[in-house]
């Protein structure tokens, strides 16, 4: 039992801050809701964009730069987008030792920089479509913050496209969603529901936004993903024009999606323990690492050589940069294991004298803290085949999870007592109404996570109003 | 002839420009003197991260992400530093729609916010050394700007480390300064003359600063990299203490070490030509263009399966992402080999009819125009090969370039008249005194690029004064 970390049934959020402490992912900086992203936290990250960043390309985006610095004046042009940033901004005033003429804000988001760079690329319809991605620090002033989940400034990719049609648009959307799924079911190991966002929820400017919505432990829903279809909206606010085919001027129609390090939070979320953080094998940037364990000079000699083959025998499996050894011989074995589990290595691969007369490692995992005895010959497709079913087994774990936590109410009565008692994902029947909408946060809590766009619609009548209804929605109370 | 890029020879100046905004590289951003780094400038910028990045990671750092804003009373607390980054700075002073208490500047550099941590991280000689790179954007607020080589925003890397002994600081700051001369050399294939600051030339704040400094097609010289021992200076500033091996606590020793998306500008200015960009093959994100030639739907039939066929087949040599096929049929070939040439694309490989029935393909170097025909079976290895051979002689170029403008001079007469005729790297004996320097600065713009820290030390008598030098110092007018 980890002492340094509160249990989650004791308190759920000091054990999710306890967990970044002891795991070393992140730590306050000075600066108030801003957070330094430590090197144990900073890997996933690392992690996570490397394999992003492949999906990206390989859908056919490139990635640019676009300034940090933009003129105050472009965020009121498009009207919703004004009203909903404006109060988060943080503004520069001085620059150079003067005062600036017209106030800089710190990105938000970049959609009008960008549509105003691509109003000056785009002249016809041969220049599109255009597909640019963006890795980047965005600021928004955020007076309740929370590591990862919601920090004043935070990392994220920003992808931005221009598009001669609607439908272009609309499936360019559909498949950076479908992307996301993908990436977070396969290689974070958290399930999703992708669906679309009700008005209320959607993005200052969008058209429509879809999401990826996941459930943590605590039973409340994170949104982990967002791509927006935002038809001409910021086209005609930044005059993104193209002449089409027929040579008549036309606004482009753009799309924008993103994910954050707030990606860092729900794995925490999803996955881990009491004893600290578990990384699904695919995320984890340190995938093993070797424990050598030895009492005297003679035995850590005999130690140590052996631990050198063993990690050459998983040169097979995996860059050497993903296995460590921990030769701190001056740390007690059970320090020693404590430390690696809370950064959520998914290996331990243990080597003691007796390991090494019998030509052996102790392998244990993470997550289940099964123990295996494994020899050298077999070690790397072991370690490979421990590693696929880890992976399975935490996704599988989650599903389970968010199954069981999944509930389809009748009644507002109904809904009500769910939200309270049980929380998880709550399929109900509504009119589609903003108000309606509105009086269900304002009394539970409870926001529309989405609008499910697959499987079968059930039509039903609206839990508050008794309106009819086309489908259930997705309730959840949110992070 | 280019006609869209002026010849380096009527203004080398325009040719920079013009090369830049040919190859698509970077644009002007709305905001003075910041820029937008377009896809084509940022996939050369993504090619360098990903190598110095390895190189960091296997000389032991680790990544971590710190923040944007930095508390404007942190930058006043050591008082070099102060002096130097204060008429730089873009400074916060609204957030989140109120007046801040304190004022934020936006980092121009790290060295205060990562000191204020590590007085946290570090307790005890146990918990050194720490080793920590961030890629980061950053600001310098700049009068007088040139894309890529001084913009007010710019991206890089800063390695921060902090260590027990002076010596360890001192071993990691010549070793941080060593991986910056292979990765140019190598990798860039720009040469560099390595070697110590002076005392006018230091980073505000450091105990000594070394640099790789690299001579520019125009003879003029170029800062590409920077590694500092900051000595104790940081850590008394910030209070980054430590229990020694005796239980006494002493100040840890730190360094610094950063290069900056200005390399990309080095780049551009070491290997190109009057046609536009040339990319050495090792930096190059695309690496090869496959451009199939047709005049008819049957020939376009032929060639494109054909041309399907040259990717496979360059399947062993290069990562499926590095290699482009230009189907734009409605071109002139001309145009499309143009838009790749400038782009800095190594090789183009044209794929005609005729090429088709030979099985072979024309293979076109970017650099010096040479043609060869290349069959299929042969094309992995030629391709490789050729790769290699144009790494080598553009280093080879750029190589004899320096040695053909590098001058010795023994009067200050002689010195004047080489700065003003000739440029290029000047070696000059020099009394080492801050004044004569500023002199020297003054009457010719030229400055002391760097004092040599390895060859045979020649000693003299200083140009200006005549007292006596221990050593020639590298003299050169820099960007």
């Amino acid at each position: 039992m980890a002492t340094n970390i509160t249990p989650r049934k004791d308190n759920y959020s000091q054990w999710y801050q306890d967990v970044i402490s002891a795991g070393q992912l992140a730590d306050h900086a000075p600066v108030k809701g801003c957070m330094v992203i430590r090197p144990t936290g900073y890997a996933i990250w690392e992690e996570i964009q490397a394999k992003l960043d492949r999906r990206f390309k390989e859908t056919g985006h490139v990635n640019a730069y676009f300034p940090v610095l933009i003129p105050k004046s472009f965020i009121t042009r498009e009207a919703e987008h004004v009203e909903g940033f404006s109060p988060e901004l943080a503004v520069v005033t001085q620059a150079g030792g003067k005062e600036l003429e017209e106030p800089l804000v710190v990105r938000p988001t970049s959609e009008t920089v960008i549509g105003h760079m691509y109003s000056q690329w785009v002249q016809s319809y041969r220049d599109l479509p255009v597909m640019i991605n963006q890795w980047a620090n965005v600021m928004r002033w955020e007076m309740r913050t929370r590591m990862f989940l919601r920090t004043s400034e935070f990392l994220w990719q920003e992808g931005h496209t221009a598009h001669e049609t609607p439908e272009e648009a609309e499936a360019e959307t559909l498949k950076m969603l479908e992307v996301y799924r993908e990436f977070l079911e396969e290689e974070l190991a958290i399930p999703v529901l992708a669906g679309l966002k009700s008005e209320r929820e959607k993005f200052p400017g969008a058209l429509r936004t879809y999401s990826v919505e996941a459930l943590m432990q605590d039973a409340k829903a994170l949104q982990a993903g967002t791509s927006h279809n935002l038809g001409t909206n910021f086209a005609r606010a930044f005059d993104i024009q193209y002449l089409d085919r027929s040579n008549e001027r036309r606004h482009a129609h753009t799309t924008s999606w993103g994910v954050s390090t707030r990606l860092i939070g729900g794995i925490i979320m999803t996955h881990s323990d009491d004893d600290g953080l578990i990384l699904p094998p695919r995320i984890a940037p340190v995938k093993t690492v070797i424990i050598p364990l030895f009492k005297n000079p003679q035995e850590e000699a005999q130690v140590m050589a052996f631990a050198d083959k063993v990690k050459a025998a998983l040169g097979g499996a995996m860059d050497p940069l993903k296995v460590r050894v921990d030769t701190r011989g001056d740390l007690r074995p059970a320090d020693r294991f404590f430390h690696w589990a809370q950064q959520g290595v998914p290996l331990r691969l243990e080597v003691g004298p007796r390991d090494v007369a019998e030509g052996k490692v102790m392998m244990v995992r993470r997550d289940n803290r099964a123990k295996t005895s494994v020899t050298l010959e077999a070690l790397a497709q072991t370690v490979t085949d421990t590693l696929a079913a880890m992976q399975k087994d935490l996704f599988q774990k989650a599903l389970d999870f968010r199954q069981a936590n999944t509930h389809s109410v009748e009644t507002y009565d109904q809904f009500k007592k769910t939200v309270e008692e049980k929380g998880g994902f709550i399929l109900a029947h509504w009119n589609g109404k903003g108000e309606v909408e509105a009086k269900i946060k304002e009394e539970t809590k409870a926001t529309i996570r989405s609008i499910p766009i697959t499987g079968k619609k059930e039509p039903g009548k609206c839990m508050v109003t008794g309106e009819p209804s086309e489908q259930r929605v997705v309730f959840a109370v949110a992070y």
